[in-house]
Protein backbone atom coordinates (compact mmCIF):
# COMPACT_ATOMS: atom_id res chain seq x y z
CA UNK A 1 0.00 0.00 0.00
CA UNK A 2 1.24 3.32 -0.96
CA UNK A 3 1.53 5.58 2.38
CA UNK A 4 1.15 9.34 2.62
CA UNK A 5 3.16 11.88 4.75
CA UNK A 6 0.01 13.13 5.13
CA UNK A 7 -3.58 12.98 3.44
CA UNK A 8 -6.32 14.92 2.92
CA UNK A 9 -10.25 13.41 1.63
CA UNK A 10 -13.30 15.59 -0.16
CA UNK A 11 -16.07 13.59 -0.92
CA UNK A 12 -13.57 10.99 -2.30
CA UNK A 13 -11.15 12.29 -3.87
CA UNK A 14 -7.73 12.05 -1.93
CA UNK A 15 -4.97 14.40 -1.75
CA UNK A 16 -2.16 16.30 0.84
CA UNK A 17 -3.72 18.00 2.75
CA UNK A 18 -1.48 21.27 0.96
CA UNK A 19 -3.36 20.84 -2.66
CA UNK A 20 -7.03 19.58 -1.79
CA UNK A 21 -8.81 21.72 -3.56
CA UNK A 22 -12.46 22.50 -2.52
CA UNK A 23 -15.79 24.29 -4.42
CA UNK A 24 -16.67 27.92 -2.96
CA UNK A 25 -19.91 27.01 -3.14
CA UNK A 26 -19.41 24.68 -0.07
CA UNK A 27 -21.56 26.11 2.52
CA UNK A 28 -18.49 25.15 4.75
CA UNK A 29 -16.86 28.31 3.04
CA UNK A 30 -19.34 31.00 2.96
CA UNK A 31 -21.93 30.19 6.05
CA UNK A 32 -19.15 27.94 8.21
CA UNK A 33 -22.26 26.08 7.95
CA UNK A 34 -21.16 22.60 9.59
CA UNK A 35 -19.78 20.46 12.41
CA UNK A 36 -16.34 18.58 12.82
CA UNK A 37 -14.42 16.04 15.04
CA UNK A 38 -10.58 15.76 15.98
CA UNK A 39 -9.16 12.71 17.27
CA UNK A 40 -6.15 11.25 17.96
CA UNK A 41 -4.33 7.84 16.08
CA UNK A 42 -1.99 6.23 18.82
CA UNK A 43 -0.32 2.72 16.70
CA UNK A 44 -2.25 3.27 13.91
CA UNK A 45 -5.62 3.20 15.78
CA UNK A 46 -8.28 5.77 16.09
CA UNK A 47 -8.74 6.68 19.95
CA UNK A 48 -11.98 7.13 21.47
CA UNK A 49 -13.81 6.83 18.55
CA UNK A 50 -16.89 5.65 19.59
CA UNK A 51 -17.25 8.54 21.26
CA UNK A 52 -16.35 10.75 18.12
CA UNK A 53 -18.61 9.03 16.42
CA UNK A 54 -21.36 9.87 18.73
CA UNK A 55 -20.45 13.71 19.14
CA UNK A 56 -20.62 13.68 15.35
CA UNK A 57 -23.67 12.28 14.63
CA UNK A 58 -25.02 14.81 17.41
CA UNK A 59 -23.77 17.60 16.46
CA UNK A 60 -25.05 17.12 12.59
CA UNK A 61 -28.63 15.84 14.39
CA UNK A 62 -29.12 19.37 15.93
CA UNK A 63 -27.83 21.45 13.01
CA UNK A 64 -30.05 19.43 10.74
CA UNK A 65 -27.29 18.04 8.48
CA UNK A 66 -28.23 14.81 6.88
CA UNK A 67 -25.36 12.19 7.02
CA UNK A 68 -25.84 9.57 4.21
CA UNK A 69 -24.02 7.22 6.11
CA UNK A 70 -23.86 5.16 9.28
CA UNK A 71 -21.61 5.60 12.34
CA UNK A 72 -20.08 2.60 10.74
CA UNK A 73 -19.02 3.28 8.18
CA UNK A 74 -17.50 6.86 8.86
CA UNK A 75 -15.43 4.55 11.12
CA UNK A 76 -14.42 2.43 8.31
CA UNK A 77 -13.58 5.31 6.34
CA UNK A 78 -11.74 7.01 9.17
CA UNK A 79 -9.73 3.82 9.68
CA UNK A 80 -8.98 3.11 5.87
CA UNK A 81 -7.71 6.73 5.50
CA UNK A 82 -5.42 7.10 8.42
CA UNK A 83 -3.55 3.61 7.61
CA UNK A 84 -2.75 5.27 4.16
CA UNK A 85 -0.74 8.00 6.01
CA UNK A 86 3.32 7.06 7.25
CA UNK A 87 2.72 8.14 10.78
CA UNK A 88 1.37 5.35 13.37
CA UNK A 89 0.47 8.74 15.67
CA UNK A 90 -1.59 11.11 14.14
CA UNK A 91 -3.86 14.37 14.22
CA UNK A 92 -7.41 13.42 12.63
CA UNK A 93 -9.73 16.26 11.62
CA UNK A 94 -13.00 15.22 9.77
CA UNK A 95 -15.89 17.86 9.29
CA UNK A 96 -18.86 17.62 7.40
CA UNK A 97 -20.77 20.65 5.99
CA UNK A 98 -24.44 20.65 4.84
CA UNK A 99 -23.58 20.83 1.23
CA UNK A 100 -22.50 22.59 -2.16
CA UNK A 101 -25.04 25.32 -3.64
CA UNK A 102 -25.67 28.98 -4.32
CA UNK A 103 -25.06 30.74 -1.08
CA UNK A 104 -28.90 31.32 0.30
CA UNK A 105 -29.91 31.19 4.03
CA UNK A 106 -31.97 28.41 3.98
CA UNK A 107 -31.30 25.12 3.64
CA UNK A 108 -30.45 23.30 -0.11
CA UNK A 109 -32.46 21.00 -1.10
CA UNK A 110 -31.50 18.11 -2.60
CA UNK A 111 -28.19 18.32 -1.96
CA UNK A 112 -25.96 16.11 0.32
CA UNK A 113 -23.25 17.31 2.95
CA UNK A 114 -20.05 17.29 2.11
CA UNK A 115 -17.55 14.68 4.32
CA UNK A 116 -13.92 16.24 4.19
CA UNK A 117 -11.03 14.20 6.08
CA UNK A 118 -7.78 15.18 7.10
CA UNK A 119 -4.88 13.62 8.81
CA UNK A 120 -0.81 14.58 9.69
CA UNK A 121 1.30 12.95 11.91
CA UNK A 122 1.35 14.23 15.45
CA UNK A 123 4.12 14.51 18.18
CA UNK A 124 2.30 11.78 20.29
CA UNK A 125 0.88 12.69 24.23
CA UNK A 126 1.75 16.02 25.53
CA UNK A 127 1.59 17.13 28.77
CA UNK A 128 2.69 20.21 30.44
CA UNK A 129 2.34 21.27 34.04
CA UNK A 130 2.91 24.93 32.95
CA UNK A 131 0.16 26.21 31.42
CA UNK A 132 -0.53 29.76 31.98
CA UNK A 133 -4.76 31.05 31.48
CA UNK A 134 -6.17 34.47 30.57
CA UNK A 135 -9.29 34.59 31.61
CA UNK A 136 -11.52 36.72 28.44
CA UNK A 137 -15.39 37.30 28.55
CA UNK A 138 -17.20 34.67 26.96
CA UNK A 139 -19.30 36.25 23.90
CA UNK A 140 -19.96 33.16 21.94
CA UNK A 141 -23.41 31.66 20.90
CA UNK A 142 -25.25 29.60 22.94
CA UNK A 143 -24.90 26.12 20.61
CA UNK A 144 -21.57 25.76 22.33
CA UNK A 145 -22.57 22.12 22.81
CA UNK A 146 -22.29 21.99 19.46
CA UNK A 147 -19.06 21.18 17.51
CA UNK A 148 -19.57 23.78 14.78
CA UNK A 149 -17.17 25.45 12.59
CA UNK A 150 -18.52 28.89 13.69
CA UNK A 151 -15.57 29.44 15.76
CA UNK A 152 -14.11 33.26 15.31
CA UNK A 153 -14.39 33.84 19.29
CA UNK A 154 -12.47 30.78 19.67
CA UNK A 155 -9.99 32.48 17.28
CA UNK A 156 -10.12 35.63 18.47
CA UNK A 157 -9.43 34.43 22.67
CA UNK A 158 -6.88 32.07 21.48
CA UNK A 159 -4.76 34.36 19.87
CA UNK A 160 -5.46 37.42 22.79
CA UNK A 161 -4.42 34.58 25.59
CA UNK A 162 -0.95 33.81 23.20
CA UNK A 163 -0.55 37.80 23.05
CA UNK A 164 -0.73 37.84 26.69
CA UNK A 165 2.15 34.89 26.68
CA UNK A 166 -0.71 32.28 27.69
CA UNK A 167 -1.19 28.44 26.23
CA UNK A 168 -5.16 29.40 26.97
CA UNK A 169 -7.88 31.42 27.30
CA UNK A 170 -10.51 30.35 29.98
CA UNK A 171 -13.91 31.95 28.71
CA UNK A 172 -16.21 33.73 31.55
CA UNK A 173 -20.14 34.43 31.40
CA UNK A 174 -21.74 35.91 33.72
CA UNK A 175 -18.91 35.23 36.33
CA UNK A 176 -18.93 31.35 35.22
CA UNK A 177 -15.83 29.95 33.69
CA UNK A 178 -17.24 27.60 30.96
CA UNK A 179 -14.16 26.10 28.99
CA UNK A 180 -11.04 26.81 26.86
CA UNK A 181 -10.81 28.46 23.72
CA UNK A 182 -10.09 24.73 22.27
CA UNK A 183 -10.67 22.67 25.78
CA UNK A 184 -12.45 22.06 28.80
CA UNK A 185 -11.04 23.35 31.96
CA UNK A 186 -12.12 21.72 35.43
CA UNK A 187 -10.76 21.61 38.67
CA UNK A 188 -9.74 19.98 41.37
CA UNK A 189 -10.75 21.06 45.08
CA UNK A 190 -10.54 18.97 48.26
CA UNK A 191 -9.82 16.16 46.32
CA UNK A 192 -12.92 16.68 44.11
CA UNK A 193 -13.05 17.12 40.71
CA UNK A 194 -15.31 19.83 39.68
CA UNK A 195 -16.07 20.28 35.72
CA UNK A 196 -18.99 22.43 34.26
CA UNK A 197 -22.40 20.80 33.56
CA UNK A 198 -23.07 20.05 30.16
CA UNK A 199 -24.87 22.58 28.92
CA UNK A 200 -25.24 24.80 26.07
CA UNK A 201 -22.80 26.80 27.29
CA UNK A 202 -19.68 24.32 26.46
CA UNK A 203 -18.55 21.62 24.75
CA UNK A 204 -18.85 17.99 26.03
CA UNK A 205 -15.30 16.96 25.43
CA UNK A 206 -14.36 13.72 24.68
CA UNK A 207 -11.44 13.90 27.37
CA UNK A 208 -13.71 15.64 29.88
CA UNK A 209 -15.76 12.55 29.70
CA UNK A 210 -12.92 9.99 29.63
CA UNK A 211 -11.79 11.71 33.09
CA UNK A 212 -15.09 11.72 34.77
CA UNK A 213 -14.87 8.19 33.98
CA UNK A 214 -11.05 7.71 35.41
CA UNK A 215 -12.41 9.70 38.49
CA UNK A 216 -15.20 6.71 38.83
CA UNK A 217 -12.33 4.25 38.42
CA UNK A 218 -9.76 5.82 41.11
CA UNK A 219 -12.52 6.56 43.52
CA UNK A 220 -12.53 10.40 43.19
CA UNK A 221 -15.87 12.38 43.61
CA UNK A 222 -16.80 14.20 40.81
CA UNK A 223 -18.92 17.33 41.10
CA UNK A 224 -20.26 18.90 37.68
CA UNK A 225 -21.56 22.39 38.43
CA UNK A 226 -20.57 25.76 37.21
CA UNK A 227 -17.53 27.62 39.52
CA UNK A 228 -16.45 31.06 39.27
CA UNK A 229 -13.43 32.53 38.49
CA UNK A 230 -12.77 33.09 42.00
CA UNK A 231 -13.08 29.72 42.82
CA UNK A 232 -11.35 28.28 39.77
CA UNK A 233 -7.76 30.76 41.39
CA UNK A 234 -8.82 29.02 44.51
CA UNK A 235 -8.47 25.59 43.38
CA UNK A 236 -6.06 22.91 44.06
CA UNK A 237 -5.24 21.76 41.04
CA UNK A 238 -6.79 23.25 37.42
CA UNK A 239 -6.87 20.97 34.39
CA UNK A 240 -6.82 22.22 30.78
CA UNK A 241 -8.20 19.21 28.72
CA UNK A 242 -8.91 18.40 24.87
CA UNK A 243 -8.33 15.57 22.43
CA UNK A 244 -4.69 16.92 21.78
CA UNK A 245 -4.15 18.07 24.82
CA UNK A 246 -5.74 15.76 27.35
CA UNK A 247 -3.72 16.72 30.54
CA UNK A 248 -2.53 20.48 30.97
CA UNK A 249 -1.76 21.75 34.63
CA UNK A 250 -2.14 25.52 34.90
CA UNK A 251 0.39 27.04 36.63
CA UNK A 252 -0.86 30.81 36.44
CA UNK A 253 -4.29 32.65 35.83
CA UNK A 254 -4.24 36.22 34.50
CA UNK A 255 -0.31 36.54 35.90
CA UNK A 256 -1.01 34.92 39.03
CA UNK A 257 0.10 31.60 40.52
CA UNK A 258 -2.42 28.89 40.91
CA UNK A 259 -3.15 25.07 41.73
CA UNK A 260 -0.05 23.21 41.73
CA UNK A 261 -1.24 21.59 44.99
CA UNK A 262 -2.15 17.83 44.03
CA UNK A 263 0.17 16.66 41.73
CA UNK A 264 -0.57 12.83 43.09
CA UNK A 265 -4.30 13.02 41.92
CA UNK A 266 -3.28 14.54 38.60
CA UNK A 267 -0.52 11.96 38.17
CA UNK A 268 -3.33 8.94 38.49
CA UNK A 269 -5.47 10.79 36.04
CA UNK A 270 -2.96 10.80 33.42
CA UNK A 271 -1.87 7.28 34.14
CA UNK A 272 -5.00 6.49 33.43
CA UNK A 273 -4.90 7.92 30.31
CA UNK A 274 -2.00 6.23 29.01
CA UNK A 275 -3.30 3.19 30.37
CA UNK A 276 -6.20 3.10 27.93
CA UNK A 277 -4.16 4.73 24.72
CA UNK A 278 -1.57 1.71 25.02
CA UNK B 1 -14.45 42.73 -23.80
CA UNK B 2 -15.52 39.19 -23.33
CA UNK B 3 -18.70 38.92 -21.05
CA UNK B 4 -20.25 36.03 -18.74
CA UNK B 5 -23.24 35.10 -17.15
CA UNK B 6 -21.84 34.76 -14.13
CA UNK B 7 -18.54 35.53 -12.46
CA UNK B 8 -16.39 34.47 -9.45
CA UNK B 9 -13.29 36.03 -8.53
CA UNK B 10 -10.74 34.33 -6.31
CA UNK B 11 -7.04 36.10 -5.14
CA UNK B 12 -6.70 36.89 -8.91
CA UNK B 13 -8.68 33.82 -10.86
CA UNK B 14 -11.64 34.13 -12.09
CA UNK B 15 -13.93 31.58 -13.03
CA UNK B 16 -17.64 30.63 -13.15
CA UNK B 17 -19.07 30.39 -9.82
CA UNK B 18 -20.16 27.09 -10.32
CA UNK B 19 -16.42 25.99 -11.17
CA UNK B 20 -14.85 28.51 -8.72
CA UNK B 21 -12.11 26.05 -6.68
CA UNK B 22 -10.50 26.99 -3.37
CA UNK B 23 -7.76 25.89 -1.12
CA UNK B 24 -9.54 23.73 1.91
CA UNK B 25 -6.77 25.05 4.22
CA UNK B 26 -8.22 28.45 3.48
CA UNK B 27 -9.63 29.83 6.88
CA UNK B 28 -13.10 30.39 5.80
CA UNK B 29 -13.41 26.55 5.10
CA UNK B 30 -12.74 25.65 8.76
CA UNK B 31 -13.39 28.44 10.84
CA UNK B 32 -15.81 30.50 9.35
CA UNK B 33 -12.65 32.96 9.82
CA UNK B 34 -13.77 36.14 7.71
CA UNK B 35 -16.16 38.84 6.38
CA UNK B 36 -18.36 39.56 4.20
CA UNK B 37 -20.24 42.37 1.94
CA UNK B 38 -23.08 42.32 -0.50
CA UNK B 39 -23.88 44.88 -2.70
CA UNK B 40 -26.33 45.53 -5.51
CA UNK B 41 -25.43 46.49 -8.88
CA UNK B 42 -27.93 48.76 -10.57
CA UNK B 43 -27.21 50.00 -14.24
CA UNK B 44 -23.75 47.67 -14.48
CA UNK B 45 -22.66 50.77 -11.30
CA UNK B 46 -21.99 49.15 -7.52
CA UNK B 47 -25.11 50.82 -5.28
CA UNK B 48 -23.80 52.00 -2.19
CA UNK B 49 -20.13 51.27 -2.65
CA UNK B 50 -18.52 53.68 0.01
CA UNK B 51 -20.80 52.42 2.70
CA UNK B 52 -19.72 48.79 1.87
CA UNK B 53 -16.27 49.55 1.51
CA UNK B 54 -16.31 51.10 5.27
CA UNK B 55 -18.66 48.48 6.40
CA UNK B 56 -16.01 45.92 5.08
CA UNK B 57 -13.03 47.19 6.21
CA UNK B 58 -14.62 47.99 9.79
CA UNK B 59 -15.27 44.65 10.04
CA UNK B 60 -11.90 43.07 9.04
CA UNK B 61 -10.37 45.77 11.27
CA UNK B 62 -12.35 44.35 14.35
CA UNK B 63 -11.29 40.57 13.82
CA UNK B 64 -7.63 41.88 12.65
CA UNK B 65 -7.72 40.59 9.47
CA UNK B 66 -5.29 42.77 7.43
CA UNK B 67 -6.33 44.17 3.66
CA UNK B 68 -3.57 44.32 1.49
CA UNK B 69 -5.31 47.24 -0.33
CA UNK B 70 -7.01 50.20 -0.29
CA UNK B 71 -10.36 50.91 -0.14
CA UNK B 72 -10.41 52.44 -3.29
CA UNK B 73 -8.08 49.60 -4.98
CA UNK B 74 -11.00 47.02 -4.22
CA UNK B 75 -13.76 49.40 -4.95
CA UNK B 76 -12.06 49.31 -8.44
CA UNK B 77 -11.19 45.68 -8.30
CA UNK B 78 -15.18 44.95 -7.83
CA UNK B 79 -16.04 47.60 -10.58
CA UNK B 80 -13.79 45.76 -13.15
CA UNK B 81 -15.38 42.20 -12.49
CA UNK B 82 -18.88 43.56 -12.98
CA UNK B 83 -18.31 44.72 -15.67
CA UNK B 84 -17.06 41.55 -16.75
CA UNK B 85 -20.89 39.97 -16.13
CA UNK B 86 -23.38 40.50 -18.85
CA UNK B 87 -26.60 41.52 -16.73
CA UNK B 88 -26.77 45.15 -15.41
CA UNK B 89 -28.63 44.32 -12.49
CA UNK B 90 -26.30 42.29 -10.02
CA UNK B 91 -26.08 40.23 -6.75
CA UNK B 92 -22.31 40.87 -6.05
CA UNK B 93 -20.78 39.41 -2.97
CA UNK B 94 -17.24 39.36 -1.42
CA UNK B 95 -15.93 37.94 1.85
CA UNK B 96 -12.50 38.08 3.09
CA UNK B 97 -10.94 35.47 5.12
CA UNK B 98 -7.68 35.64 7.24
CA UNK B 99 -5.77 33.67 5.13
CA UNK B 100 -4.40 29.92 4.18
CA UNK B 101 -2.43 27.68 6.23
CA UNK B 102 -2.30 24.60 8.09
CA UNK B 103 -5.57 24.54 10.62
CA UNK B 104 -4.64 26.76 14.15
CA UNK B 105 -6.67 28.80 16.26
CA UNK B 106 -3.19 31.45 16.41
CA UNK B 107 -3.12 33.38 13.73
CA UNK B 108 -0.98 32.53 10.94
CA UNK B 109 2.16 34.38 10.46
CA UNK B 110 2.83 36.28 7.30
CA UNK B 111 -0.20 34.66 5.14
CA UNK B 112 -2.17 36.98 3.73
CA UNK B 113 -5.74 37.11 3.68
CA UNK B 114 -7.88 35.94 0.90
CA UNK B 115 -10.41 37.81 -1.36
CA UNK B 116 -13.12 35.80 -3.04
CA UNK B 117 -15.38 37.88 -5.00
CA UNK B 118 -18.61 36.44 -6.85
CA UNK B 119 -21.26 38.43 -9.24
CA UNK B 120 -24.56 37.11 -10.35
CA UNK B 121 -27.53 38.45 -12.20
CA UNK B 122 -30.02 39.88 -10.11
CA UNK B 123 -33.84 40.07 -10.39
CA UNK B 124 -34.06 44.27 -9.99
CA UNK B 125 -35.42 45.67 -7.13
CA UNK B 126 -38.09 44.03 -5.08
CA UNK B 127 -40.52 45.04 -2.78
CA UNK B 128 -43.51 43.33 -0.66
CA UNK B 129 -46.51 44.28 1.28
CA UNK B 130 -46.75 40.28 2.03
CA UNK B 131 -44.00 39.69 4.48
CA UNK B 132 -44.78 36.99 7.33
CA UNK B 133 -42.43 37.14 10.72
CA UNK B 134 -41.70 34.31 12.63
CA UNK B 135 -39.99 35.53 16.52
CA UNK B 136 -37.20 33.36 17.14
CA UNK B 137 -35.16 33.73 20.69
CA UNK B 138 -31.68 35.06 19.81
CA UNK B 139 -29.11 32.88 21.14
CA UNK B 140 -26.25 34.85 18.63
CA UNK B 141 -22.89 35.66 19.56
CA UNK B 142 -22.61 39.24 20.53
CA UNK B 143 -20.51 40.46 17.65
CA UNK B 144 -23.71 40.77 15.69
CA UNK B 145 -21.73 44.37 14.54
CA UNK B 146 -19.37 42.50 12.82
CA UNK B 147 -20.24 41.40 9.52
CA UNK B 148 -19.10 37.41 9.61
CA UNK B 149 -18.85 34.37 8.01
CA UNK B 150 -20.20 32.71 11.22
CA UNK B 151 -23.91 32.56 9.93
CA UNK B 152 -25.17 29.65 11.53
CA UNK B 153 -28.02 30.52 13.81
CA UNK B 154 -29.32 32.93 11.04
CA UNK B 155 -29.18 30.13 8.33
CA UNK B 156 -31.36 28.40 11.32
CA UNK B 157 -33.38 31.38 11.78
CA UNK B 158 -34.31 31.56 8.41
CA UNK B 159 -34.71 27.92 7.83
CA UNK B 160 -37.11 27.87 10.39
CA UNK B 161 -39.34 30.91 9.69
CA UNK B 162 -39.62 29.55 6.22
CA UNK B 163 -40.96 26.36 7.48
CA UNK B 164 -43.38 28.36 9.41
CA UNK B 165 -44.68 30.06 6.12
CA UNK B 166 -42.79 33.02 6.96
CA UNK B 167 -40.20 34.77 4.97
CA UNK B 168 -38.11 36.20 7.84
CA UNK B 169 -36.86 35.57 11.34
CA UNK B 170 -37.13 38.09 13.92
CA UNK B 171 -34.39 37.61 16.24
CA UNK B 172 -35.80 38.32 19.92
CA UNK B 173 -33.12 39.20 22.94
CA UNK B 174 -34.39 39.79 26.53
CA UNK B 175 -38.04 40.76 25.14
CA UNK B 176 -36.47 43.26 22.74
CA UNK B 177 -36.31 42.99 18.79
CA UNK B 178 -32.84 42.79 17.76
CA UNK B 179 -32.86 42.24 13.64
CA UNK B 180 -34.13 39.39 11.27
CA UNK B 181 -32.08 36.65 10.20
CA UNK B 182 -30.85 38.98 7.21
CA UNK B 183 -32.09 41.96 7.53
CA UNK B 184 -32.85 44.94 9.54
CA UNK B 185 -36.17 45.37 11.82
CA UNK B 186 -37.71 48.82 12.43
CA UNK B 187 -40.99 49.82 12.59
CA UNK B 188 -42.97 53.02 11.77
CA UNK B 189 -45.28 54.57 15.04
CA UNK B 190 -47.54 57.56 15.48
CA UNK B 191 -45.15 58.57 12.49
CA UNK B 192 -41.98 58.12 14.18
CA UNK B 193 -39.43 55.71 12.50
CA UNK B 194 -37.88 53.84 15.37
CA UNK B 195 -35.19 51.08 14.92
CA UNK B 196 -32.52 49.24 17.03
CA UNK B 197 -29.01 51.11 18.08
CA UNK B 198 -26.10 50.63 16.66
CA UNK B 199 -24.51 48.19 19.46
CA UNK B 200 -22.83 44.60 19.25
CA UNK B 201 -26.64 43.20 18.87
CA UNK B 202 -27.18 44.10 15.58
CA UNK B 203 -25.63 44.52 11.71
CA UNK B 204 -24.76 48.51 10.99
CA UNK B 205 -26.79 47.53 8.15
CA UNK B 206 -26.34 50.04 4.88
CA UNK B 207 -30.12 49.99 4.09
CA UNK B 208 -30.99 50.80 7.59
CA UNK B 209 -28.45 53.97 7.12
CA UNK B 210 -29.99 55.32 3.81
CA UNK B 211 -33.55 54.92 5.33
CA UNK B 212 -32.32 56.95 8.76
CA UNK B 213 -30.77 59.58 5.98
CA UNK B 214 -34.56 59.52 3.98
CA UNK B 215 -36.36 60.01 7.02
CA UNK B 216 -33.95 63.23 7.28
CA UNK B 217 -34.76 64.38 4.17
CA UNK B 218 -38.40 64.06 4.71
CA UNK B 219 -38.85 65.14 8.25
CA UNK B 220 -40.12 62.21 9.56
CA UNK B 221 -38.37 61.83 13.30
CA UNK B 222 -35.87 59.13 14.29
CA UNK B 223 -35.62 57.03 17.15
CA UNK B 224 -32.78 54.42 17.20
CA UNK B 225 -33.74 52.83 20.30
CA UNK B 226 -34.31 49.01 21.45
CA UNK B 227 -38.43 47.81 21.33
CA UNK B 228 -39.94 45.11 22.29
CA UNK B 229 -41.67 42.27 20.28
CA UNK B 230 -45.05 43.56 22.00
CA UNK B 231 -44.44 46.78 20.72
CA UNK B 232 -43.52 45.76 17.26
CA UNK B 233 -46.88 43.93 17.14
CA UNK B 234 -48.48 47.71 17.76
CA UNK B 235 -46.41 49.18 15.46
CA UNK B 236 -48.20 50.97 12.63
CA UNK B 237 -45.75 49.55 9.84
CA UNK B 238 -42.99 46.95 10.21
CA UNK B 239 -40.38 47.26 7.38
CA UNK B 240 -37.07 44.49 7.02
CA UNK B 241 -34.73 45.69 5.21
CA UNK B 242 -31.91 44.58 3.39
CA UNK B 243 -29.34 45.24 0.43
CA UNK B 244 -30.86 42.72 -1.51
CA UNK B 245 -34.24 43.93 -0.36
CA UNK B 246 -34.39 47.21 0.86
CA UNK B 247 -38.05 48.06 1.89
CA UNK B 248 -39.89 44.74 2.81
CA UNK B 249 -43.44 45.16 4.62
CA UNK B 250 -44.54 43.20 7.23
CA UNK B 251 -48.38 41.79 7.50
CA UNK B 252 -47.97 39.26 9.77
CA UNK B 253 -45.75 38.35 13.16
CA UNK B 254 -46.43 35.25 14.89
CA UNK B 255 -49.46 34.09 12.57
CA UNK B 256 -51.39 37.77 13.48
CA UNK B 257 -52.03 40.87 11.81
CA UNK B 258 -49.55 43.95 12.32
CA UNK B 259 -48.24 46.76 10.98
CA UNK B 260 -49.81 47.90 7.50
CA UNK B 261 -51.84 51.36 9.03
CA UNK B 262 -49.23 53.85 7.51
CA UNK B 263 -48.26 53.54 3.41
CA UNK B 264 -48.17 56.44 2.88
CA UNK B 265 -45.05 56.95 4.87
CA UNK B 266 -43.73 53.43 3.46
CA UNK B 267 -44.45 54.75 -0.19
CA UNK B 268 -42.15 57.83 0.55
CA UNK B 269 -39.28 56.01 2.04
CA UNK B 270 -39.53 53.54 -1.09
CA UNK B 271 -39.37 56.49 -3.71
CA UNK B 272 -36.33 57.94 -2.03
CA UNK B 273 -34.70 54.39 -2.16
CA UNK B 274 -36.02 54.33 -6.07
CA UNK B 275 -34.26 57.97 -6.87
CA UNK B 276 -31.39 57.14 -5.51
CA UNK B 277 -30.67 54.16 -7.39
CA UNK B 278 -31.66 55.69 -10.89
Amino acid sequence: MEQMKNLAYYNGRISSIEDMMIPANDRGFYFGDGIYEVAMVFHHKIFALEDHLDRMFNSASMLRIELPYTKEEVGNLLTELILKVESPCQFLYWQVTRGTSPRNHLFPEQVSSNLYVYSKPWKGVETSDEYRLLSITDTRFLHCNIKTLNLIPNIMAAQKAKEAGCQEAVFVRDGYVTEGSHSNVSMIKDGVFITHPLDCLILPGTERKHMIAYCGELGILVEERAFTLEELAEADEIIVSSTSHPSMRAMELDGKAVGMKNPELVQKLREKYLEEIN
